[in-house]
């Protein structure tokens, strides 16, 4: 790790405060349309962002490093480091009065598109700043895409190197061609927002509501500007359907949509990871829905509306909730459990495991039984019709492993901190996955994260990260051998 | 899959069950001493089973098949599932008028060393029956230390290959060397048991609970002739640290052991996963013997002898409790849960992922880690001062992966099965882990596994023969290509 890369790294994390600084703007404006006084939180707090990371960026102006790998992993980490603090800053100088430790929990789970809040009654709060938590998680779901379609595959993070945007499409003219990849990006997820704004308000959502949701929906975030959630919409099922139809979207990989919309090429929505996403979704949607009308009476149809939209919010690691389903009976509450694990596709704002790492454990496993029975036999990974290569399948054995021994050590982490066995084992999973919602009578789907102690928050967030940034991202700027030479 | 090679699978099968059949003559003694009328359960399923055994075995004579991995796995499978089977004959004719689930679920937890238990009021029940949980218990602690030495390695499951006896060791003269080795496991594991019955009475034990619990204790599988486990030897200290001796031996390597006791080799106890191993169990039982001292107000000495005999008593899977653990605190209650994963060595009596997968698994993300930055890094995975092959890393990841899919399904099933969450979630894991009890009011370590349905208890029972067999011996025998040509 060289100076030069520093200085670069904070130079370019400084130029995106900037533009954070700029986004509060937007709050400041509604803010003002609605009357709200805090409006001057926001604006202030433009002024303190933007003043201080103008002053940053000016003195880390120079020439931009080598590409390497070390300057990317020290990038993502200072980028998602910087919005985070930076979008702290008005949730800590608002009128609700939260603490340092609340203001920068709830930036973090909006950058992350987590979604788990600290706000007890958010139906009260001033318009402009639930505007700023939805454009926090709205940002940070563009981002978490932009990550995994441009940035991850070359750090060959979690097996996604597989899904760069392939270099036959980028050979000719890259840098003219990533910008046209890159405002494809920002044109299909604004529209997808606005698609879903339209829905929302003609199934009966508020206009203003109807925004928010639509942000945390396509960035499956699952933020909401109602303290419970998507409770009170429950007997609406077109905005149900409407959240059904865009969280599963959001799941979808995004270079896909990009290569439909500037290359045409459906064919694209071949890609075998597409069709393990749906299948689970469908599988574990189907027999919730079946297991609500057999055990607890519930016509099928609203069953399946309501497992659905619950199954796909966790499953999507969006988090929104209509009802409380963890009273839905014991199956229900363990496929709830398992769905956090599963996320969407490669290239999306989903966090978790996702279906393109199941399918190729799969494939390892069935290989892996084959060469009991014939030691010699060589069965190649296949992915679709191409083969995987050692490295990814090493990417993505790596990815699951450490995983799994973060979900134990944040566990156990969150029992030092003093929360009970079942919040922090879901605590620590739901933050780890970005779902929000864990299970039990605290963070469950009617709860939030507002009464535990400031350790624990301190402890999930730093979890949500760890989760958005594929772990190892934020893993490897902690080696000594990273700072060396 | 030819006949041959199920003609002689069968055939090894029912000698193994004439031999148990000879092994029920001791609760026949012991009933016959105590002048207890249920000897002639026993006395008529010895004839029951060695009939029928013997008739098999007689059908079955024939020249053995050439060795291969094919005959291994089915022969594995057919031993267990044999001696589940048989074992449960008495426990079913018995006086505790036991179910068909209820008799195998216990012949199938004692044969594989688990220790969970449906039989409420275990201590009014008939003495030759307590004796046979533990000879089931002993006799499968036994088994699977010889499934882990000599079998397991040659069908390359988990990554134990590493671990066989060195083919220096069996190159000149195989056969005389290998019985060499089976005589000196048994005759170690015997005197081994017999010293814990030795203190164990020396600490005050009856003779009777003494024996029984010696056995269990050295196959670290945790069947206790009280209801209330160890709670009565609570305020006994020699007796508890007894336990923790024998059962922290029982995590050792055996074949370290064998090492040795044949080679005078001291220089083998220098195996790395023995290091890990020690050190999981000091920090874990150091960590909760503060958070005793500290959260509780425990006097250290005590706190120390009740955390390292629980704790280790859950890392070796054996399931023995002087306490109600779950009611020390939050922290303590994850930390248990962590240790159900953990597990001994390998070539021990213990279950659950074990100290050299962890080990292997580090060093695998640590070179992962670095390969990040120098992408074309070659770092052998080493394991002490040799170098693991590929081979081993997958065959370690493959038991991972497929141990937490594995976790996941079984956990579901549970709960389709009707129970709560909590008991889902750990009762699958402590059956695939072979460790016993799980958490929460109903299967807890002062809880048994009596009330559950029938349908839970069958899922439990799979679960416990696929931990036993290290997941991928059972799964193999399930796939299409095993039983083609």
């Amino acid at each position: 790790m060289s100076g030069v890369q520093v200085r670069a790294a904070i130079h370019v994390a400084s130029v995106l405060a900037i533009y954070l600084a700029l986004l509060m703007l937007i709050p400041v404006a509604i803010d003002l349309f609605y009357g709200n006084p805090d409006w001057k939180v926001f604006a202030f707090s433009a002024m303190l962002v933007g003043g201080a990371a103008m002053a940053v960026a000016l003195a880390t102006r120079g020439r931009p490093p080598p590409a390497s790998p070390r300057f990317g992993f020290l990038l993502v980490n200072l980028l998602w480091l910087t919005v985070s603090l930076a979008g702290a800053v008005p949730l800590g100088l608002s009128s609700l009065d939260l603490s340092l430790t609340d203001a920068v929990f709830e930036s973090v789970s909006g950058v992350t598109a987590t979604g788990a809040t600290i706000i007890n009654g958010v139906d009260r709060a001033p318009p402009g700043l639930l505007m700023w938590r939805s454009l926090l998680s709205f940002m940070g779901g563009l981002g978490v895409i932009a990550l995994g379609l441009f940035l991850l595959p070359f750090l060959n993070i979690g097996g996604v190197s597989y899904f760069k945007i392939e270099s036959t499409d980028i050979q000719d003219r890259p840098f003219e061609r990533l910008q046209t990849f890159l405002v494809s990006l920002i044109g299909i997820y604004t529209l997808l927002g606005f698609a879903c704004t339209v829905c929302y308000v003609l199934g009966g959502m508020e206009p203003f509501h109807a925004v928010n949701h639509a942000m945390t929906t396509v960035a499956t975030g699952g933020f909401s500007t109602h303290d419970t959630s998507f409770l009170r919409y429950v007997d609406k099922p077109f905005i149900l359907w409407t959240g059904i139809v865009f969280m599963f979207i959001g799941g979808l990989p995004f270079s896909i949509m990009i290569l439909i919309a500037v290359r045409g090429r459906p064919d694209a929505l071949r890609d075998p990871q597409i069709r393990v996403y749906a299948g689970y979704v469908i599988a574990f949607s189907l027999a919730v829905a079946v297991y609500l009308r057999v055990n607890d009476n519930v016509p099928f149809l609203e069953a399946l509306t309501q497992s659905t939209f619950n199954i796909l919010s966790i499953i999507t690691t969006s988090g929104f909730a209509s009802e409380d389903y963890t009273l839905w009976g014991p199956f229900a509450v363990v496929v709830f459990f398992v769905a956090t694990f599963m996320g969407g596709c490669s290239g999306s704002t989903t966090g978790g495991i996702k279906a393109y790492r199941f399918l190729i454990l799969f494939e390892l496993l069935v290989s892996g039984v084959r060469r009991l029975l014939y030691p010699n036999s060589v069965v190649p990974i296949r992915y679709g019709d191409r083969s995987i290569d050692p490295d990814m399948q090493r990417a993505v054995v790596l990815f699951m492993a450490s995983f799994f021994v973060l979900w134990g050590i944040i566990t156990v982490l969150l029992g030092a901190a003093g929360l009970d066995f079942v919040t922090a084992l879901t605590g620590s999973l739901s933050s780890l996955t970005n779902v929000g919602p864990g299970l039990g009578p605290i963070i469950g789907p009617v709860g939030n994260f507002s009464s535990l102690p400031d350790s624990a928050k301190w402890i999930c967030a730093v979890a949500m990260l760890l989760g958005r940034l594929e772990i190892l991202a934020v893993l490897v700027i902690f080696t000594p051998v990273f700072w060396r030479g």
